[in-house]
C-alpha cells in the first residue's frame, strides 16, 4: 500500500481511536476524524495532528478510504446520509452485515479488528486478527493492503461468519471479564484483595495457547464436587443473579465433560 | 527452612504433582509419595526419585511434614485413620476448613496454592499466592518458611477467608474458562479456528493488570445493544445452556453498570 494513502475515520470510540493511532504510526496520511462530540474530535484530532470536523455535511472528499467505526445501530442511517458514492467505505463492526453498506455506495467493505479495544491503552495490532470483507475484489485488495500493514493475522471473513465469530468473542472477552467482576466483588465485599487472584487469571488465560479449553477445565463442577457447589451456592444466597450464573455455568461444565468424554 | 526437611506427600493428582515437583526441585527431601492408584504413585515417585506407597497403613513416621493433597471429600475419612498425631500434617484444600484435621492431630495446617493447576504443565510457584493457615505458632512458622521457599506470595488466610477466595477463584479461573469453551465450541461447530480469539483473550486477561475488572467490560451488554443481543440469542436457539448463560450474564452486567456509575 502506498504509505500516501489518504483516510479519513469517522468515529472516535475506542475502536476509531485505536486505529487512528496505529495507522498514523504506519505513515497513512489520516487527512480527518469527524465525530458528533467536539471534545472527542479534538482530543483523537490533535492526537494525530489531523484536522477534525463535527459536520457530517463537511466530509473531506479526497480520501480513498473512509473508515465508518461507529455504533452499530448508526451504521445504516449515517451511511445512508454520506455524499461519497464512488468511495471505498468499510465499517467495523463484527455484528453489521456487508450489505448496509450497498446503497449508496459502488465499493465498500468490513474491517473489523478482533480485539477489546479501549481508548486509552494503546494495541499492538501486529498480533490482530483482523476480518475483513469486500464487495469486490480491488476494494478487498485494498482493505487487504491496508490491513496487513498493521496486522500479520488478516483472515477474508464473510458476514455469517463474522457474526459467529464475535458471539465467541462475547463469551471469551465480554463474558469471561465479567466472571473477574464478579469474582472482585466476592473479594471486595469481604476486604479481600483481587491482586490475590491475577495469577491464576494469567494462568488461565495462558492455558489456552496449548490446549482447548475443555481440556483444562478444573474446579468443582467437572469434579461433579456437589458438596462445594453446595456450599457456594450457599455463600451466594445473598446475590441471586451471581448464584443464577454459579448455576447455570456448573451445569454446562458438567454436561461438557459428558460430551467430550 | 533447613534443607533436608522430610516431607512425605499424600495424594498423585494435580496439586499434589506441581507441589512435589516444586518442593523437590527446592531441594527438600520427599521421602515417600502415598496414593490409591498404583500407576499414579509409581508414576511421580519415579519422577521425583523417592519411595512410593499404595498403602495408607505403611506410611513413613519419619517426615517433619506430611501434605495431604487428596480430594475435599476424603481428607477428614484419610486423615483420621494417619497415625502420625504429633506430626504437623496439612492439607491443601481451597474449601475444606482448618478444624477438620483437629482430631486425631496436635500440629495441624493448611497448605493452599491459588492456582491452576495440571499434571503436565509445571508451574514456576514463585508468583503462585500460597495462603497458609495453622492451629500454632510453631507450625504457622513452618509452614511460612515452607510456602515462602516457593513463592514470594505468602499470605495468612483463615478458613472463612480461604472459602471466599476459593469462590471467586472458581468465576476468576473455572467459570472464565467455560467461557473460552463455550466459544470455542461456537467455531468449532461452524469450522472456524479457535486460533482467532487467542490474542483477544490473552488481552482480556491482561488488563485487568492494571485496571479494575469493571472497568475493562466491553461488549453489547453494556453498550446496552438490545438490537445486537437479540440477535446473538437467536443464533443460540438451538442450545438452551449456551442461551442461558448469555442471558443472565448480560443481565448482570448490564446491572453492574448501572451499580458502578
Amino acid at each position: 500500500m502506498k504509505p500516501k494513502t489518504n483516510i479519513v475515520i469517522i468515529g472516535t470510540g475506542n475502536v476509531a481511536t485505536q486505529l487512528a493511532l496505529a495507522l498514523h504510526e504506519k505513515k497513512f496520511n489520516i487527512i480527518q476524524i469527524v465525530g458528533r462530540k467536539e471534545k472527542d474530535v479534538l482530543l483523537l484530532s490533535k492526537k494525530i495532528k489531523t484536522a477534525g470536523s463535527t459536520n457530517f455535511n463537511n466530509i473531506n472528499s479526497n480520501a480513498d478510504i473512509y473508515i465508518l467505526a461507529i455504533k452499530d445501530d448508526a451504521i445504516n442511517s449515517l451511511a445512508s446520509k454520506l455524499k461519497l458514492k464512488d468511495k471505498l467505505i468499510v465499517h467495523t463492526s463484527g455484528t453489521v452485515d456487508l450489505n448496509v453498506l450497498k446503497s449508496p455506495f459502488s465499493n465498500y467493505g468490513v474491517f473489523y479488528p478482533l480485539q477489546t479495544l479501549s481508548k486509552n491503552k494503546k494495541i499492538d495490532f501486529k498480533n490482530v486478527p483482523i476480518c475483513i470483507e469486500a464487495n469486490n475484489k480491488k476494494a478487498f485488495n485494498l482493505l487487504f493492503e491496508l490491513a496487513n500493514t498493521l496486522s500479520d493475522k488478516v483472515y477474508k471473513i464473510n458476514s455469517e461468519q463474522r457474526k459467529i465469530i464475535h458471539l465467541a468473542a462475547v463469551f471469551a472477552c465480554n463474558f469471561s471479564n465479567y466472571m473477574y467482576v464478579i469474582a472482585d466483588d466476592i473479594l471486595s465485599k469481604n476486604k479481600l484483595s483481587f491482586d490475590l487472584l491475577k495469577p491464576l487469571i494469567a494462568e488461565t488465560a495462558e492455558k489456552i495457547k496449548s490446549n482447548k479449553p475443555f481440556k483444562n477445565q478444573t474446579g468443582p463442577a467437572v469434579r461433579k464436587d456437589t458438596k462445594t457447589m453446595k456450599a457456594h451456592l450457599k455463600m451466594l444466597e445473598n446475590n441471586k443473579s451471581f448464584k443464577k450464573i454459579y448455576e447455570n455455568v456448573s451445569d454446562g461444565i458438567m454436561k461438557t465433560k459428558k460430551k467430550k468424554k
